[in-house]
């Protein structure tokens, strides 16, 4: 049941996301109860000229 | 009013687009009384690399 | 796999619910050929004072 | 705090994007009176076959 | 078309949450060239206890 | 800037909600070498009766 969106940069390597998922599940897993088999993952990369702090964007910063 | 976003893998063709936004508009409308009109549909497309599940991601499965 | 998001007003019954996740899952699984078991929906209710168009909160209408 | 997400249609110019965090960030700031730096924007581009209203994509009118 | 969520803590005025609405409905329309009747907000408070930066939720800071 | 949304059913204790953002936001650094600072959860709870899977709530199953 736990849904999970993690919105970050471009860039990382299919390795990092690979260990990414595993870890968060684990994670959720632990400290919830949920079962890990009940934990859906979703990726959504951004590039720099789409996210803002502040009012500026990375990509002018 | 009602706002719908549906996150599916990639590779659906446009004509099962076409329908998807048609049919699921049709099944708000009837079982909750929203206009047809005013129903608003997002698709937004995944890749088997960021989508996971029990820590698995679909593209290392 | 095909993950929905429905946002709408409070106030549907319980019955309508119900039959709204139904006909949504049929439509999504006739259409795009993906399993009615692969299909995730969750409904999140709003109130009209946080919901607006063109600047007007339907609670302002 | 305030975490924002935009959704829009492809198209704009960085320019364009650029002021929109600029000016977005501000009017959040002034009306809740939430620091701008605290304002974080995402922005999420679309595309027409990918956005319906009363069941119609806007690829499709 | 432009979708925009904006998630904040509760505790802001029904005042403040009204001229939220209108003064980023106008920052869009005039950054982006939307229309400002094109504009959809939607409002999602959240407490303390669900909001967390560097691993801390706001709540136990 | 990873952004995390994690969506779950009602229940948890706010003991079981400290350890969970702690533990993702170590598992997110670790495995993308985003600093643990520049991670930020958001929990959005939920209830079984608008949350489904297969066309059934699991309010009614």
């Amino acid at each position: 049941m736990p849904l999970v969106t993690i919105k970050m940069f471009e860039g990382r390597t299919e390795e990092q996301k690979k260990a990414l998922v595993e870890k968060v599940t684990e994670a959720i897993s632990e400290t919830t109860g949920a079962s890990a088999d009940s934990v859906t993952i979703v990726i959504e990369e951004m590039t720099k000229n789409h996210y803002a702090v502040g009012g500026k964007r990375y990509s002018d910063l």
